[in-house]
């Protein structure tokens, strides 16, 4: 079986080893608080005011400025910043946090294409730091795709052929 | 609802500030990355060891050099030092990664007692060290209880009710 990487890669078009090269430097430092800040304001405001009513949705039950508050302080933590995410919420725990939300490939391409352009219109941003952000966006969105989809092979396992009844729901 | 990390500092018995004072310091620079190896060595020796048939065969179809390996490569990108858990295997993603493992709060114990004994029997850290990572360790452990039960409830959900059946068998 593939692992949960491997997928990531595949779907994304993304090598770990790019996804991860936000590790070479210290992107905190380069880029500061604010500008991660301001990213994800930008990011939020666009998912936020989507005109895919589908997509817009997934965010109807969530607070936009915690939302906002959740992705920077994540964010700040895991480009080498002081681990605001942790001291408040503990592990990130991404997949398992995802699990409310419907991350199907529509909607990573979705949350991607406004990423892509809340990047652009951070000017704080250089174009090596943008281009790693979004490599580890891109394949980050298709990791969860791939968590999301283990999740729903697990819950979904209907049980009803006979050659199933002795085991357990349990297939991953 | 309570959150994960409130039932974790619950259960666990430690604050989240507690829990991350790891990150007060640097433990990666202060330990080495060979103390890291030979701690999870240690820890998983006792393990593989265990008198406890029903904590040991937990882990019988896992390698015990891999789960050296993803033990001590993640902690030692969490304490500081190179990613090398990510570049290798992607986000660590806690409590997807434990969901094949039954992590209930008799295995939580038993996994601490052998952190408790493998911390121990690592000479090369110091006393505040030690207290620092198994105040993490204890938070950690039942964060993925939580977690785990997250993921029972979800699961369990029998969708049975009638009331139940225009909604989908989501219910976090």
């Amino acid at each position: 079986m593939q692992s949960l990487q491997q997928k990531a890669s595949e779907w994304s078009g993304v090598s770990t080893d790019d996804a991860f090269a936000i590790d070479d430097g210290d992107l905190f430092h380069t880029l500061g608080l604010q500008t991660f800040v301001t990213l994800s304001t930008n990011f939020y405001n666009r998912v936020y005011d989507d005109d895919e009513e589908w997509f817009r949705s997934i965010f109807g039950n969530s607070d936009k400025e915690k939302a906002i508050q959740n992705q920077y302080e994540f964010l700040v933590q895991r480009m080498g910043g002081p681990p605001l995410y942790s001291q408040r919420r503990g592990h990130p725990a991404l997949i398992a946090r995802h699990r409310p939300f419907p991350v199907t490939h529509e909607a990573a391409e979705r949350w991607l294409h406004h990423m892509g352009q809340a990047l652009d219109s951070t000017s704080a941003i250089d174009d090596d730091s943008k281009m790693k952000l979004m490599n580890f966006f891109r394949h980050t969105a298709y990791f969860l795709v791939a968590g999301v989809e283990l999740k729903d092979q697990h819950h979904h396992t209907p049980c009803k052929d006979s050659a199933l009844k002795q085991h357990p729901c349990k297939n991953f």
